[in-house]
Order: C-alpha cells, then sequence, then structure tokens
C-alpha cells in the first residue's frame, strides 16, 4: 500500500490504515509535514519554521507496519500497479495519491519571482525575507540621502506591499503585514517611520473571502480597513514587474509583492490519465477512487468532488482529514468483503483569521467575527497542531507576541537584493568587485590542518 | 561614531557608549546577531534559528542615539575618517572594528563545499540539512536494493560522519551527532538502523580540546568515546573529496564532512594598513587601538593581542565582551581628556560542551568534567542567552529534547543532494528530465487572476 504525500490527507490515511493488516509506504519529497494553516505565521517572522513543521518518520515511528520514504514521485504505470519515482518502481496494491497543491500563476509563471506565493516553508522563509529586507532597505535609502544629499539618486519604490488575492491566506497575510508595520517594528527604526508603511490587498472578486457569506465578507473587510489595510475589490492585476504591480492602467511601486490569488493541484493529477478540472484536480469517483481503477485513491487539495448541493469541495484540511479516514475506512470494507461506501463531506464549520483580535467564522447557521472568532481560531489551531511540543512552543510564541507586540523570527537570510531595488551609487563594489557576497578569508600561506 | 559588527564584541560596546552624548551608528551585513555558541544547536537540529539569533534593531532599539544599518563594509579610508560600505563612505571620529571571524581553510578553499563549517545561521541551516539527509538517503538506498536486488548499483557510503578538528566546535558537534544517532531517531527507520552511525572525529593534534588542560582533555576523549564518537588526534586530513576525506593515505567515505578545524579573522581586518598575524588577526597596541590611529579600535575575534603570560587572548565570547566595554571606558575618559587604560583580560573561566551530561570546564584552579560541568554550561548559556523570549524558548526545548531525546527542527528544506552521493538507476528522473526539482503546475488554458 503506497501513499503519496504526506499532507493532512495523508497522515491521517496514514494512521487509520496502520490498524489494518497491511504494510504501508508514504512517499513525500519532503521530509516534514507541513502545518499549512500556521504557514502565513512563518512567513510574517511570527513562529519558526521548526515550530509548524515535524518529521513525517517521527509523526508515524510508532506504527511499525508504515515506512517513510523521502522520494519524489513523477509517474504512474497504473496497469502494472506502479508508482514511478526519480529513483525507482515501487508496488502496490492500493494507492493513495495525496500530493496537494501548489500555488500557480495560470500562464504567468514568469510573475513568480517577483511575486513568490506561500505553500511551503521556503516560500515563507522567502516572504519573511523579502518583508524584513524591505524596512532595512528603506532605512539605508533614507540614512544615505541624508549623509550624501544625492539627490540624483534613483527614487526608490515607496514603502508598500501589496498582496494579491484575497482568499484565506491573502487576509491573513494582509492583515499579519499590518501588525508587523504598525506595532512589531515601533521605535527600531531612525529614519523611516515603518508605521507609515501602505498594504495593498487586491482581489478580482466583489469581496473578501468570497467562500464565506457576504455579511461575513464585509466584516473582514472592515476588520481588514481598522488593521490599517487598503482593500481593492474588483481590481485586476494585469502586469507584475520587478518592484511594481499593474491593476489596469495604474502602476503601483511595491518593494514586496506576494501572490495569494491561484493554487493548481500537484502535477500528479495530470499522470492518473483520468479527465481534470481547470486548476488540475482529478475528478474522483464518489468512493474518491478514479474510473476504472478502484485501487487508486485521490484524496485532499488534488481531488475535484461536488458536494449535495453540487458545489465544489473547498482545498481546505478539514476536506483531507475527513477523505483520509474515509479511504481508510473503504479499504478496511474491501479487506472484509464488504461495499464501499460514498463520501460525504460534514462540514464542522469555517474559520479565516485576519489579525490580531480578528476573525471571521462560520459555524453552521452561526456566523462570529471580530474578537470571538479570533479566540476560536486560535484554539482550534493550537488543538489541531501536531506534535505536543510544538504546541506548548507556539502558544508562549504567541502569549509573548501578544503581549508585546514583537515577532519571535525577525531573520533574514539569503541574499540581501529584492527585485526592484536598484542599488544607488556603490562606493565599495566599483572599487572592489572582487569582494562580493561571500567573503572568504584568504590568508597568506597554508597552516596544517586537524 | 561607527562599530562594524553586531556580535558579542560591537553590541557590548554599542550598549556602553550609548550612555555616552555621542551619536552611534551600527553596521553590520546581517540584520541579527547571533549567538553564536549555541549555532551547534542549529546546526543539529535542536533549536530553531530564531531561538539563538535576534535582529540587532530590536536589542537596540531603547537607546536613541544608536542607529542600525544593514550594509556590508568593504574598505577604510583612515586618513579622511571614513569607512567604505557597498553603498556609501560614512564618516567617523570614533571607530570600533568588531567583523569577527570566519571558518577558513587555510589555502584548500576547494573544500568547503564538500565539508562546510560553522560561522553564520546559514552554516548551520546547510549543516542541518546533510546530516537529516544523510539518513534518509540511506533509508532509500536499502529500501531500493530490497525492492530490486539491483547488486550493480553503485555503492553508497556508508553512514558516518567526519568531523574534522577537535576544538570546542569540533568536539559539540561530534558529541551531538552521536546524540542524535545513537538516540534522537530510534524506531524512526525501517531499513537502517541510525545506532550504527559511525562518528569520527579527527584532530591533527594530540588531544581533543587543546586549549584545555591534559587532564580535562582526557576527560573530554573518555566522554566523547562513551557517546560513541570515535576520536583520532595526531592524524592529518590530507584531501577532502565529495563524500569522503583523506587522512594520510586512509579514504574514509561519509556523506557528511563537517570543517571545525580553522578560523580567520574578517578579511577587513587586513584593509586597516597595520600589521595581522598568519590567521589575519590585526596586531593591537595594549589599548585595542592601531598603530598612528588611536581613533580606530579592533575588538574580539579580529583582534591578536597577548595576555600577560604572553599567550594569545582566545577567540571567545569572554574576551570580546570585555573589550567592548573596554573601549567603551576608554572612549569615556578620552571625552573626559582622561588618560586611556590598557587592555587586562579576566579569564572568568571556560567551558566546553560535549553532549548530554557530558562537558569539561576549568574556572581558575578548579577543574570540572561531566554532569556538574554540563549543567554549569546550561545554566551560564541560557543566562547570557540574549532576549528573555529566547531565554525561555531554549530551557523549554531543551528540557523538553533532555526528557524525550527529540530534537525540534529536524527540517530538510532546500536540494536534497549531497556530494558524493551518486543516485542508483532513476527510473522517473531518465524517463523525463523535465520534471525536476522544481515542480510547476502548468495549466493549460489561463484564468483571470484577482
Amino acid at each position: 500500500m503506497l501513499i503519496i504525500g504526506a499532507g493532512f490527507g495523508g497522515l491521517t490515511a496514514a494512521r487509520r490504515i496502520a490498524r489494518l493488516p497491511v504494510q504501508v509506504t508514504v512517499l513525500d519529497r519532503r521530509n516534514h509535514h507541513t502545518f499549512q494553516p500556521l504557514l502565513y505565521q512563518v512567513a510574517t517572522a511570527g513562529l519558526s519554521p521548526g515550530e509548524i513543521a515535524t518529521p513525517i518518520r517521527s509523526i508515524l515511528k510508532d506504527y511499525s507496519n508504515i515506512e517513510v520514504l523521502l522520494e519524489e514521485v513523477v509517474d504512474f504505470k497504473l496497469h502494472n500497479k506502479q508508482v514511478i519515482t526519480k529513483q525507482q518502481a515501487l508496488d502496490y496494491d492500493f494507492l493513495i495519491v495525496a500530493s496537494g497543491a501548489m500555488h500557480a500563476y495560470f500562464g504567468h509563471e514568469e510573475w513568480e519571482p517577483f511575486a513568490p506565493g506561500l505553500k511551503m516553508i521556503e516560500d515563507a522563509l522567502e516572504i519573511r525575507r523579502r518583508v524584513l529586507l524591505a524596512f532595512e532597505l528603506a532605512e539605508r535609502h533614507k540614512n544615505e540621502r541624508q549623509n550624501t544629499d544625492r539627490s540624483s539618486d534613483p527614487d526608490q519604490p515607496p514603502l508598500q506591499f501589496v498582496v494579491i488575492g484575497a482568499g484565506p491566506t491573502g487576509v491573513e497575510l494582509a492583515g499579519t503585514l499590518a501588525e508587523i508595520a504598525h506595532h512589531a517594528l515601533n521605535h527600531e527604526f531612525r529614519h523611516i517611520d515603518p508605521r507609515k508603511t501602505r498594504i495593498l490587498l487586491i482581489e478580482g472578486g466583489p469581496r473578501v473571502l468570497p467562500s464565506y457569506s457576504e455579511r461575513l465578507s464585509r466584516k473582514a473587510e472592515a476588520q481588514l480597513r481598522r488593521l490599517g489595510v487598503e482593500v481593492r475589490t474588483s481590481h485586476m492585476v494585469s502586469r507584475i514587474e520587478p518592484g511594481a504591480v499593474w491593476v489596469g492602467d495604474e502602476r503601483i511601486a511595491a518593494p514586496v509583492v506576494l501572490w495569494a490569488a491561484g493554487v493548481a493541484a500537484s502535477p500528479l493529477g495530470q499522470k492518473l490519465g483520468v479527465p481534470v478540472d481547470r486548476a488540475g484536480r482529478v475528478l474522483v469517483q464518489p468512493d474518491l477512487s478514479i474510473a476504472g481503477h478502484p485501487e487508486v485513491l485521490v484524496i485532499g487539495d488534488l481531488a475535484a468532488l461536488n458536494d449535495e448541493a453540487g458545489r465544489l469541495l473547498p482545498g481546505v484540511a478539514q476536506v483531507a482529514i475527513q477523505q483520509g479516514n474515509f479511504v481508510g475506512e473503504n479499504i478496511a470494507r474491501d479487506l472484509n468483503n464488504q461495499p464501499r461506501r460514498n463520501f460525504h463531506y460534514h462540514d464542522k464549520g469555517n474559520l479565516a483569521t485576519i489579525g490580531r483580535n480578528a476573525a471571521v467564522a462560520q459555524i453552521g447557521k452561526l456566523e462570529l467575527s471580530g474578537y470571538f472568532a479570533w479566540l476560536a481560531w486560535l484554539f482550534i489551531h493550537i488543538l489541531f497542531l501536531i506534535g505536543f511540543r510544538n504546541r506548548l512552543m507556539v502558544m508562549i510564541q504567541w502569549a509573548w507576541s501578544y503581549l508585546t507586540y514583537e515577532r519571535g523570527a525577525r531573520l533574514i537570510t539569503g541574499s540581501d537584493e529584492l527585485p526592484g531595488w536598484t542599488e544607488s551609487q556603490q562606493p565599495g563594489s566599483e572599487r572592489q568587485p572582487e569582494a562580493d557576497r561571500a567573503v572568504e578569508p584568504s590568508i597568506p600561506g597554508s597552516r596544517s590542518h586537524s
């Protein structure tokens, strides 16, 4: 039995199936499960990667019939019941494909370097680097101007951040960026005032959080504005270039542009030989298998299935977890020669966080917004965070951040450049271009090494 | 007043000088101060970077006469009293150069890709990646062999780690790697037994921790052996190649080789126009100024100064901190027209940690080893860790790790390749070389963007 992907769906399926008398191999190209609902906290320097990610083999170590392999799946041979990884071909009797989704630019992949999206730990670190670096470069630029009064210097993009797409991720990012700019960096800069940072949230559709009710969308927008986010709905991004976004004919200069406007299913879905929808999601049977292959089950963000009302099930953890359990149940029924059941989604409610004390929640007929929705969000996310130690650390970090407005992981690592930021005259680099990034000590003569 | 570098020396000087009626600018090419004594914990997945690094401007935010700039210094114009950064020329009245040291390969810079050293957060993450990946690749390799019995496959390097250099960093790394291999990964792998990992510590000199007494060196070596580290003293490394180290004529295959055998001062020292020693350290006057320039002070790892007994002061935090305070005092005396004093180092004792319950300590005439030395080390390092929140988080992480043997930050990010690890037949990559690292969703047609 093979499971591809150790997100919420894959992990849940693995744990359910571990109770059956079968051998399970979990394949993932990462060594860690990422708790995606909190990834925006890493991107905004509130949490460290280690606090929201746990090694997959550590999560599953107590199930002796599960093994975990760090391998990347690239293809299938369904007729041979084989999965092809970069390294080998692996046989299966049952196959669960749970490889999820990635952010997508839908034909504008050239925008990615200028407007990174948020799906993996690496994405979050890159966003964090850009956000923090933007403040540093603005401070440096103002200092230079003051010291030298070089009015001929190129103008730098003003300190503003653009978030494209007002789904849950875009709203979280915009709200948290506002919190950083308007609170966390207080008193730390001498030349710029981070509180003057403009944060723009641009959405093509008519409202933010379109998957929520219109009333909650309005509430969310009001909370965003209160946090200092400028919200522009019904605005289409026409072009992204280094350090700027075009909205229609208007060019908005911004050293940091973030992409939260689109998600596409893992390209593995298209290798299964069955129809996929526009976003690459696999059209599955009511039991989550694919046509003609009852032994191949697709779950989570990769699966396209409608609920009773004909609406596509959303790409959220809750759906993936329920589907993971469900396919485990069906496999147990197969092994007992019982007929399979069809999947029914039980919506336990939806929560979106916006920022400090700001969130919206929809639980059945009940709609909450503001402080109580935020508390509910906090409680549920800590509860579901995998690993007791992580949960404890996150609680402490949050309590600390909440009381002090500080952010615990404000590190810039990697390159010190931003797209579109053209450095002014560089006395040092002109003089000695060799003294660049990697400063290597060069010692005359050599010495014995131990 | 300019201070270059926000390590222990630069930060201490900045805080001391902030009490004087002067304007101070702290320049650093990183936005964070790194608590270097705990960097090996990041390299070995025990702590997250955010727990041992704090933004410099956050540490100094309450000193309104200090400003912090993210800039890289590349040269000096001492006669103009100017520092040249990559961006601009900055004037000073007093200059404190505290740019520290880097790991160095002394004429063998070509070894760096195969044997990374440990000085910065980025180094620690690279080492962590390699260590964790080595176990994953070994597990994968054994799984492949079992599945396919391809006896023609190339042999992979056996699961062993080599640490070169048995100073404090090498000893910490080797001891902690042993703890990971022999405890932390228990029950997580199905094909390999991490407890069988060999850990070799190779030292050119006759004993480990050469800066300690011979008795403590022996104690340290015994503790290392008890933790499962093979120690080879008086062995010279003659060559390093991808996945292997040559010790004399013996080739030791190892997927992970770490370099802790040499440190060289920041190349800035050589731009000051005064003599430097073999490791690039600046030969300073007894008041830590440089010859002919009383306004230029060099402190910390970059300075070469002998103590009363004629021994070079070691490159440790304690020396840098005392020197930072000392130059602050002398500048205060200058401003009051009092004569300067000469620097005297007060050795408060030295501690080196080896692993769980294992350390050595030398405090005046007192020598400790084992559990009590380890407790002392723990206490002092938590006490000096900058930032209350970090201290709390580190304490919790450590308490947790100590009780459970778990390591909290076991994430592999970045590339999934190791030098010298030749992948066996790769069914997937042969078939479709384009489906490589960056899996980009490719969606037919395009969609409007919000």
